[in-house]
Parts: C-alpha cells; structure tokens; sequence
C-alpha cells in the first residue's frame, strides 16, 4: 500500500474525531480495528484514496505520531463544540469547515452511532475531551440557604442568648487574640490573664450567691463555659478548675462560713485553687483514695498525709503554679475508726507563692494538650490544718470529737457529695460541642472551597459535593443539632434535680458527658482528614481543638467506666434480682419485652421501606426504645444467669462489661433522639423545622445504620430494609449538604475565634 | 419496749454478720425486717431478754449508730474469716469466743441459711466484707506466656533480623536520647543531625547503585524506615523526604547522568533535597498540576515558573530551610504545546543557604506532628535550568527540539512515572506499624501495672483483666501481626514487580496504606484513651505518635482516594463492561457470583456456631473472599444501572462512593487474611504457630464482627451465628490477653526508644 497523504481529505474530517478517541490510549483493540474498518468500507460516498487514507490511520502497526494526533485534538477544540453534541456532529462539522454544502444520507449518521455503541463510546462523554465545558449533578454549586441562619440561632441559643452574646463579644476583644507562645511559662500565664480579665466581667462569679457578689445562676454558668469554648481551651479548663471544681467544691460542700470567707476571693481569682480529689494509685476509683484526714481533739486539728507515692493527689489544675489552696478529699480517721472520704481546704502557698511548710509540688510538664493549665502533683508531709476547714455540710465533728452525719451510711454520703459535683459532667460535655461546632465548621467552610478532581474536559468540584466527604461531615453535623437540645435537656434536668431523680439525672449525666466526647474526638478527627494537609497545619486549629479535647473522654471519669455507671443505673429496675430474690419484677419485666416483641416485630415493620416510613418520627423512637428495652432486659438476665450459676458477680460483670457499654450507649441514645423530636414539636418557624426535621432524622437513621447489626439479629428489621436505611442516609447526607454553610452560620461562632485561614467565610 | 442493754448477749452474737449486713445501707427493707422477725422468734434456745435485744436490733425507727455498726464489723473482721465461710459460721464464731463450748441443733443453721436467701443474701458474697481476701477469676494473675518470644521476634523480623539489630543498636545510642525543645529551630536541627548521624551509618544510599555508596539493597530501605520509626517520626519522615523521595525520584526518574552527579551527596546528606510535586490546589489530584517549564529552543533551557499562587508547592519536606535542590514536577511546554508532568532537578540555595533568584519560600510553620520536619512553600518566578536537569528516564527532548518518549500516551507515561515512586505507600504504612507497636506496648505495659476497681473487700484489679479493656487492646494487638506480614508481603511483590502485575501491586499498595494508617490512628486513639490521665502527658509519648502519625493518612495520597483507586483497580476487570460491550465477561462474572451464593450460603454454614468452626481458617477466609466479590460485583452492576440509566459517569462513580471504599476494603481485608494464614502455615515452632494461630482468628472474627451487618444483610450469616462470634471474639481477646506482654516483648522495641515512663518494664 502506497504511503497515504499527510493531510487528511476533506471527506475524511469526519472520522477524525472517532480516530481520535479510538487512538487515545494509543492502542487500538481487535474490536475497534473491525469495528472502524467496517464503518469505513460501508462508506460507498467516499472516495477510493479517501478510504485507504482512513484505513491507513486504523493500522495498529503505524501508530499515529503524538504531534499529529495533538493536531486533530487541536482542531476538534478549535469548535468548541457545545455540551450536547457527539462525535458525529462534531466530524461533520469538521468537513463543513471546507465544504460548507456537503450533503449525507441518514445512513451515514446510523452507521457512526452503531460503531460507537458497539466500540463501547458512553454517548456523549466520549467528546468531553473537546467540550468547553461538562457540568455534572455532582459538580454543580449545591448550596441552597433554605431557613433563615439568625432564626436557627435563636433556637438554638433559647433563652440564654442574651448572655451567649454577652460572652461572644468579649471573647472577641482584641485583648483575646490568639498568639502563637514560646514556651509553657508563657502560656500558663497569657492564660491565667485571660481568666482574670473574665472574672472582672463576673463571669467567675456567675453561679455563686450575691452575697459573694454572684448572680445565683448555675444556668448561666454552665452556658458560660459552653460559649467561652469557642476560644481557647485551657482557658476553659483553666476557668473550669477555679470557679466550677476549686469554687463549688467550697460552695456545695461547704457552709455559710466557708461561703462567706472565700467565695468573693475565688469568683474575683484572687484566692486560686485547686480540686485536689484524683490520686495516682486511684483515677476513677475515687472510693479508694488514700489521703488521709486525722483528727487530733487536742488542739481540734486535722493531719493532711500521704501515705505513700501512689496517694499523691496527680494532675491537679492550679496546682504546679498559681494554687494558693485546695479541696482535698480525704479519708477521715478518728480514734483510728475510718469514717470514710470527705473534703478540706488545705492552704499550699503564700502570697507570694512560697509553698507552706510539708506540702510538695511537681509539675505535671507537656500534655498532649491543654498546656495552658498548670497540672501539678500534690503531697502532704503531716499538714495540720484547723477543725474550721474540714467542709461539713454532709458530715461534721461535734463538740466531743464524734462524727456526725444527716447521712448515716458512708457509701451514701459520699456518692451524695460527689453528686453535687456532678456539674462538671455537663460542663464537659457542652465545652466538647463547642469545639466540635468550631472544627466542623472549619472543615465544611474549607470543603465548599477546596476543589478537587472533577468530571473529564470539566472543572474541578468543590470536595463537599462528593458523597464520602458528605458522609463524613454532614453526620455529625447532625449528631451536633441533636446533642445541643439534649445537654439543655439533662441542663434544665439537673438544675431542677430532687432526691428522687438524683440517680436518674447523674447517670443520664455521665452517659451524655461519654457519649458526646467519644462523638467530639471521633468527629474532629474527621475533620482533620477531611481538610487534608491544611487541617494538619496548627493555623488552622484543627490541632489545638483536636488535642485540647482528647483528654475529655478521661475528665470527669473515663467514658467505659461512666458508661457502666449508666448501665448499672438503668439495672436498678432489676436489684431487687439480686437483692430480695422476688422475681416478680423481673419476669413481670421479662414480660412485657414479649411483648413489645410482638407488636413491633410484624413483617411490615421489619421490611417496609417506603421512604415515609423511613423518615417517620414514630418509626426512629420506637426502634430506638426497642432496642434501649431488650438490651437492657438481655444483660440482666445475662447476670442472673451467670450469678446464679455460681460465678462471682464481679467476674459476671466482667463477662458482661462490653454489652454493660451498649445498656448505657442505648439509653442516652433513645434519650437524645427523644429530646430532638419533642424540641422540634415546639419551634414555630416552618423553615427552620423543616431543617431540624432532616437533622433529626439524618441522626436517627445514621444511628440505626451503625447497629443495623444488631436490629439485623433480632430480627426487628430485615436486610432489604437496613439496605434502604443505608440509601436514606446518603440521601439525607446529599439533602443536609445544601444547607451546610447555612448551618455553621447558625453556630454564630466569632470570626476571630474560628481564626482558622481555610475557613475564612 | 424497755432500753436493751447496748452490749450484744453472747448467744445474740451469731446474728451480728446477719444484722451488719442488712443494716449496711443503714436501711431495713420490710421483706428484711419480716424475715428477720421470724428467724428471730423461731430460735427457741434463745433467752426473752436476747429476742428482745435482737428485736430491738431490727427496729427501723431505732438503726443502730454508726459506731455501733463500726464496732459489729471489727469485731467480725478481727476474726479475719477464711474466703470459704457464710455469715452464719462468722456468727457462731463469735459466739465460741465467749461461749466455746455452745452446742445448737442443725435446724439453727438450716433457718439461718433460709432467710439469708429470702433476703437474696447472693451467698459467700455477703460476707467478703469481712475477708481477708476475695478473689475471682478477674482478679487473679492472667499472664501466661506460652510461646518464646525470641522465637516470635524472628518470625517477625525474618531476613532483614540482622539489619534491623542493627539498627535497633544506632538508634538505641546516647546519640538518639529523645528531648524536650524550646522551640521549631532546635527541633529541626537535631532531628536535621539525628539523619546526617544515619547517613554517616550508609542508611541513607542504602538502596542505592554501588556506584553511589550504596547496598543497591531496596527492601532494606524499607527495613531502615521501618525500624527507624521505634523513634522519633519526625526524624523517620526527614529521613524518608532525604533518601526516599528527593533521592528516589533522582533515581528512578533520572538516568546514568543524573545519578552519578546527585546519588552520592544525596546519601551522605552533603546534598539536602525536596521532592516538589504537591501543589495548594492539587492535593491528591497530581495530574492537575499546573507549574510550567517551558522549554527555550534558543538556550535549550526550561523555564520553570508558577502561573498563579494556586499552583505554588506546598507543604515540600526540607523546603523551609535546608534543602539545596528539588525535584519539580511540572507541566512540560513545548511550543506552546502541552506534553503532559515531567520532573526537573532545580536549585534552591547556594551552599551557604541562600536563595537563588526567582525562588521565593515560606515556611508552613507548626503543624500537629512531626514538627522537625522543616515543611515549606515554594514559588517559582521564571527560573531558567539547563536541558540536562529534566529527568529524563522516561521522556526528553532530542536535538531538534522535539519532545521523545518510549511511552506515547501522556497519561500512560505520567503514571508509569508515578508507580516508580510508589515505595512511598510502602514506606508509611511500615513506618505505621512501627508506631502502633510502640503506642500499644506502652498502653499494654500500663494496663497491666495499672490497678482500679476489684470485687468487694478484695484487692484492685490490673485493668488489662477487663474485658472491654481487652476489646480495646487485644484486636489491635491481633491486627498488628496480621499486617506485619502483609507489609511484608506488599513489599517482596512491589520488588519483583513485571508490567503485567505493576498495577495490581500499586492497588494493593494505595490499599494497604490506606487501611494501615486508618488502623493506626483508631489504635493509637485507644491507647491513649485506655492510658487514661497518663495516656495524655506527653512523657509517656502517645501524644508524640499519635500526632506524628495523624498526617499519614494524607500522606501518599488521601485515604479516601486511595481506596478508590483501588476498587477502580478492582472494576477493571469489568472495564469492558465501559469499553467493549461485550457482555460476556461480566454475564460470566455475575453467574459465577451465582453459583457461590448457592454452594455458601447452605443452611450448615449460615447457622453453625460450633467453635471449631468459628476458628476455621477456611471459613474465615471463604467468608472473606465471598464478601470481597459480592461487593465488587455489585458495585459494578450498580454502576453499569445507572450509566445505562444515562446518569453522567462521574455521577454515577460519586453516588456509589460509599460502596467503592467498601470494595477497596473489602479487597484489602481478604489480601491480609490470606496471607497471614499462609505465613502460619510455614512456621515451625509450635507455640510460636498457635500462638500466631489464635491472633489469626482474632483478626478474622473482629474483621467479620465488624461486618456483621452486611454479613446479615446479604443472608450469608444468621443472627444466632454473629452473635456467636461476638462470644468467640471477646473469648480470644480474654486468651490473647494472658499472652499480651509476652507478645509486646517480641516487638524488642530497645527500651530507650519506648522511653515512657509507664512502659518501664
């Protein structure tokens, strides 16, 4: 065969495209080498020289070189053809350019698509190399404010917005510029400053009685810590130490005298002060501590000792540097009777911050994070302190140097005075959601601005329109609607507390307080891949809220061990199991599970899934309900069983610890969803119900999603369901996406707090 | 009812147990009062004034004093009764003191035990208050080391034992002691001198030519890193930046020219580097670089330049301060035509440290980790380089000025340029590992040093016996060895790569980074956390790992990308299916599919919970390969719906994301499965081999744990089986736990590299 001519015939143009996309990859497969031959000798309208040119380019052994083959592409895009053309077309085009008046039959069109359907060309996408542009679902700007951003705000906000802002524009003085801090001395004091220039404004003080120049309003206080952490966090842990644990200690284990002499001095951080309760040898365990508190009715002292290294009181707030006294919980000894742990101001420096004769201090050094707290180690050489500072509202030392006590057991007494500690278990978790607000916020800002791939011949998309990065933000952008109304829920709960929901309220406390920090690490570490190298860089603060916040699942009690606490809490419906053998209770209990077993457990339940069943308020709480329900009655008959085969109730417990977790995660999940709907019955506008409405069901069906596992096992749902479930979350995800900045919005959170560079609105 | 006399009468003293403990709570519940009556009333051989007393002593309006209380259980404890005793023998006890020679019918003792379990007295349980011990299973010494752990550190180490003694021994030296620093600067010098330190050793050239100083030895680079990572990542990563990336991309990317003129000083460090790929606004999306070099017939010189701040390099390791040269990648423009990413060796600072012109560098500044790696910024204003400085292995510009290259397609080329650097996704992963062995041999050390809680009246209880603990530490412990050596099996595959295979390798490798840097963030999350308070200073270094390591899964790609690559990697064996419509193949797949769901899905396998079937090896990796194709088959028919559906392919790759990362996984996991079973299967030693056996089945069980859902979803397991397995799982982390130092031992982490304080041994 004759060399053909380098040009190709005019005639010719209109394969040109086809040989291009077929030479691409620059090989050419049997099928398209058949396929194209034949699509050439169809061509009776081609001239003899026309078709061996053509044939000539379909020969696998003579490649077209790259320089012609960028030639055709060059000439293809010269059209810039528009998005809805094919290849045909754009041939056809190609052959007009130099005659104009080319007339075809409608064969030669039919012919052209056969070949490209049978070389397997996808329509049009095959001329998206060409295209000037190729806009996808995906790719498009998907943002659609569909409520009003201040509205959602004052829902949220309720009604402490007045002092939420109050707080905010403080935060956002100047004088709370974030700095980057040379060494720990540096920050420990940028942020004991920071402390006192809050004090002045009284928010130290906020919770204490007026007489101690206080506002009486823990409310307050609590909405205070939640909205200072939008800044920095040890300014929070910092603030948290002096006026909640060192301040409250005094003021609810205290009395009138004590309240009297130090409160004005601690909400004003002239007296600082430590909380000094944890020791080495005891984190959780706090029974077990072993400081002791001897009496001497000589001189009506007390001795301060620490037995030995492991009852040193460790990570103590306040105490390496600014401390000046402590609560210290301690065992009482008189006569050599133990009378169990109780609570005692015990002075550690002067004024000028000399230490007092038999206290030692280390420093705890660098944590992971929180570095502004100044953590310190505690030890007490035989420290005599007066009668006068022993805290004695829940138990005192009469004239006669008898114990005296309105609660007679020690058990009882203790666990009553750490349940008025139990604030620090709300705060924790509401100074949690805080942070957690502030990285999602960066990440979904720099999510809508961060571009990456894109559909070929077409732009790049923003990274928070593909369905990964959706799943990864927009859950837990929901989980943080539903936490917010359920923290007020157990706020509101704890401030109205009796004896009677004591219990109740302090273990929905230390399930909330678990549940919402594991949520807090788990979702800033999202955030932190999700923002990819940016959010590894500290201007961002991804870090900082990152690693301030881990150590929250350990604060206040280690999460595994709270949530046991939970568990054992809800088992109380079955102590009498274990205390007075009277089954009735339980079977009678038992019962009921069967029940409930019945009525929700019918095929149309288990297997429908029309979406408005799925998005179905009744459907989320009853499924919820059922499984807080049946796992609860499962373990307790697990324990019964086991203990009543012989085995040692604490290795029972043991055996059943991890399904002892799901009690606890169950309940204070049924509660959160609970709260969110009974929340959204009440809002009046329509458009910010409609978004709650999404939010709430986006948290109900994620939280099925994750133990569609266990729903699978018992039956409750079947597979084509769970599938459906999994569906409606991406959906929702999908849905939630569009409203995504509109939300952060909502949050309010002061620029120069957010700070973050990529997140820049 | 006249005052009883206060002290017990001697035959009253048999119910002291019996009345301390129903009065423990200092409250009487009515079955106990009524129960206590009647036993009281029924002993006939008791005075009127002892009933009385005892009545007395069952009185709710008259509970006895604290004191007295106190003083019943002295004396009971001073009896110091064995653990085997109930309270009625206490009590008798106490009665033989002072009367040692009472007799009593055995009705006494068969009423005593009756009421004691009418009141649900749990047994022995009652009396542990008084015991000078109480032991359980839980509490007693678990530790059990059943195999040699020398042997096992041989397994793991197998032909690289040598080299990694080796340096084990130069990074145990005074030279390598970890530090506190003041500040960025110090860091990064020493960490800048720990690698000149490696250099000195022949580390750096060591998978160098010969000619260069090096070993020529590829899998020992892989060694060193790996090795290298038992310390500071900061150092690991400069020394991976140095030797791997800069020096690599010389090597593999350049030709004889270039590595006799850079190799030498690259591996002595004389010549710091960059390897400058990574744009602002092309992360993982390399192919969308857009830094130019522009080639200049005239002078035969590129132009090398950044068109605008987007397309700066960011986050180049050695860039902010020491690095003399980099390899840029950038697009190649010949005539104004574009031929697609090249690489260039261009100059950055003179020997003295400054930068030539047209550079400009800014520094990244503090990140999360690996703060002494100097990571920077670099903008290109029209610098000029010679011809020679394009790396030309794979593509170069001949005499006349016209681009050349062995491989015509520019994206063909472009990726056969990035496979030669894909050791980098083999280097993080091991690197990974390495970390994760560290953090939870300090979190396992801890755990069983660290005592909290025990049965009552009993000792407190190392907290690696409780079983959630195990859950925490005992999977990943199980993981650990499973990806050991499936790294090294990645690696012996990535070294005797051919064409044929090269791209399923980089799958895997994309694959196996991907899962290993997940697993180690989620691993080192849980040691902290299970560290408690300790867990968070950062002497006990889990602060360091976890911070270093958090970028990885960014490294080398996104992990969220990688896994898609890889599932994409996967559907080629359906790319047919969008390439030649030809049916067949994928018609043929999906039967296949068929046919396995038939022969598995059998009623036997479905609902067997046998125990020797739940640890078959077979079972486990049958079940893994039939969730590894279902998914990928239909992910691909998922696909192909909604393409044929008309739906833009992008889209369509976007709405099935979700399900693409699951194929990836689903890949990976079957890969580690196969290959960790077929490592046990050459092991001779015995006890290494069950050993290793029972972490098989715990990584196995974990993984179809993990899955259960979808194993539930697709009818291949019944409820009552998964639930089973969870029994199985929790029972091997109860084994693997009496051998978890041991297994920590086989790690031989040198003690000086651990460094933590809790971690000592």
């Amino acid at each position: 065969m004759q060399s053909p001519q380098k040009v190709a015939p005019t005639n010719c143009l209109i394969f040109l495209p086809l040989l291009h996309r077929v030479w691409e990859d620059h090989i050419l497969s049997p099928t398209e080498i058949s396929e194209m031959q034949a699509l050439v000798l169809k061509q009776t309208w081609l001239q003899q020289d026309e078709k061996e040119w053509l044939l000539a380019k379909i020969d696998p052994n003579h490649p077209p070189k790259i320089k012609e083959l960028k030639s055709w592409q060059a000439k293809i895009k010269a059209l810039r053809p528009e998005q809805e053309v094919g290849l045909f077309e754009i041939g056809l085009a190609l052959v007009r350019i130099e005659n104009p008046h080319i007339k075809l039959s409608e064969h030669v069109a039919k012919d052209f698509m056969a070949t490209e359907s049978a070389i397997g060309i996808l329509g049009k996408e095959a001329t998206y190399l060409y295209k000037k542009r190729h806009e996808t679902i995906s790719s498009g700007d998907l943002r659609e404010d569909t409520f009003d951003h201040k509205k959602m705000s004052e829902i949220l906000d309720g009604d402490q917005r007045k002092l939420i802002q109050k707080v905010k524009t403080i935060i956002s003085d100047p004088l709370f510029r974030y700095q980057e801090f040379e060494n720990l001395n540096e920050q420990r004091e940028q942020v004991l400053n920071w402390c006192t220039d809050l004090a002045k404004q009284g928010f130290g003080s906020w919770a204490y009685p007026h007489h101690a120049g206080g506002k009486d309003d823990m409310e307050g206080y609590f909405t205070i810590m939640e909205t200072l952490s939008f800044h920095d966090l040890s300014m929070v842990i910092k603030f948290g130490v002096q006026f909640g644990l060192w301040g409250m200690s005094i003021y609810f284990l205290g009395t009138e005298k004590h309240h009297h002499k130090y409160l004005r001095d601690i909400g004003s951080l002239k007296l600082p002060g430590c909380f000094a309760m944890t020791e080495t040898g005891h984190g959780s365990n706090v029974r077990g501590l072993e400081t002791t508190a001897t009496y001497n009715h000589l001189d009506q002292t007390f001795t301060i000792h620490t037995p030995h290294p492991d009852a040193r009181k460790e990570y103590i707030g306040n105490a390496a540097l600014h401390g000046k006294m402590a609560t210290v919980f301690a065992k009482l000894i008189i006569d050599g009777e133990d009378y169990g742990v109780n609570a005692f101001v015990v002075p550690l420096r002067s004024d000028n911050g000399k230490l007092f004769p038999g206290i030692r201090i280390e420093d705890c050094g660098r944590k992971m994070g929180l570095n502004g707290v100044d953590n310190g180690i505690i030890y007490f050489d035989q420290v005599k302190i007066p009668k006068e500072n022993m805290l004695d509202r829940f138990a005192s030392i009469n004239a006669e140097g008898e114990f005296e006590s309105p609660i007679q057991s020690d058990n009882r007494r203790f666990f009553t005075m750490l349940g008025t500690l139990v604030g620090g278990r709300i705060g924790i978790p509401r100074s949690a959601l805080s942070a957690c607000k502030s990285g999602l916020t960066i990440a979904i800002l720099h999510g809508e601005k961060r571009k990456q791939f894109g559909p070929e011949g077409g732009e790049e998309v923003p990274i928070l329109n593909y369905r990964m990065h959706q799943r990864r933000l927009m859950r837990p952008l929901a989980t943080i609607f539903a936490l917010q109304f359920a923290l007020q829920y157990l706020t509101k709960r704890f401030l109205g507390r009796t004896e009677d929901d004591a219990q109740e309220i302090e273990a929905l406390a230390a399930g909330l307080k678990a549940y919402t920090t594991w949520f807090t690490s788990a979702t800033l570490q999202e955030c932190r891949e999700a923002s990819g190298g940016k959010g590894y860089l500290s201007e961002n603060r991804i870090d900082a809220l990152k690693n301030d916040t881990d150590v929250y699942t350990t604060f206040e009690g280690d999460n595994v061990v709270l949530m046991q606490l939970v568990a054992k809490n809800r088992l109380t419906e079955f102590r009498k199991e274990f205390g007075d053998m009277n089954l009735f209770t339980i079977l009678n209990y038992l019962a009921n599970q069967t029940k409930t077993n019945i009525t929700e457990k019918n095929p149309v339940i288990t297997r429908s899934t029309a979406t408005e069943h799925l998005l179905d308020f009744d459907f989320h709480l009853n499924a919820f309900r059922y499984r807080e329900r049946s796992i609860l009655s499962s373990a307790a008959r697990r324990l019964k069983r086991l203990i009543e085969s012989g085995m040692d109730s604490f290795d029972a417990f043991n055996v059943a610890q991890h399904h002892l977790v799901e009690v606890g995660t169950a309940f204070i999940e049924r509660v959160i969803l609970q709260e969110f709907q009974q929340k959204i019955r009440t809002i009046t506008d329509k458009d910010c119900q409609n978004t709650l409405t999404q939010l709430c069901q986006l948290f109900a069906l994620q939280t099925l999603e994750k133990h569609k596992g266990w729903y699978l096992e018992e039956g409750y749902m079947e597979g084509i369901k769970t599938k459906a479930i999994r569906k409606e979350v991406n959906q929702l995800c999908w849905e939630v996406r569009k409203n995504a900045l509109a939300l952060t919005d909502a949050f309010e959170i002061p620029e120069s707090c957010l700070a973050a560079p990529i997140a820049v609105r």
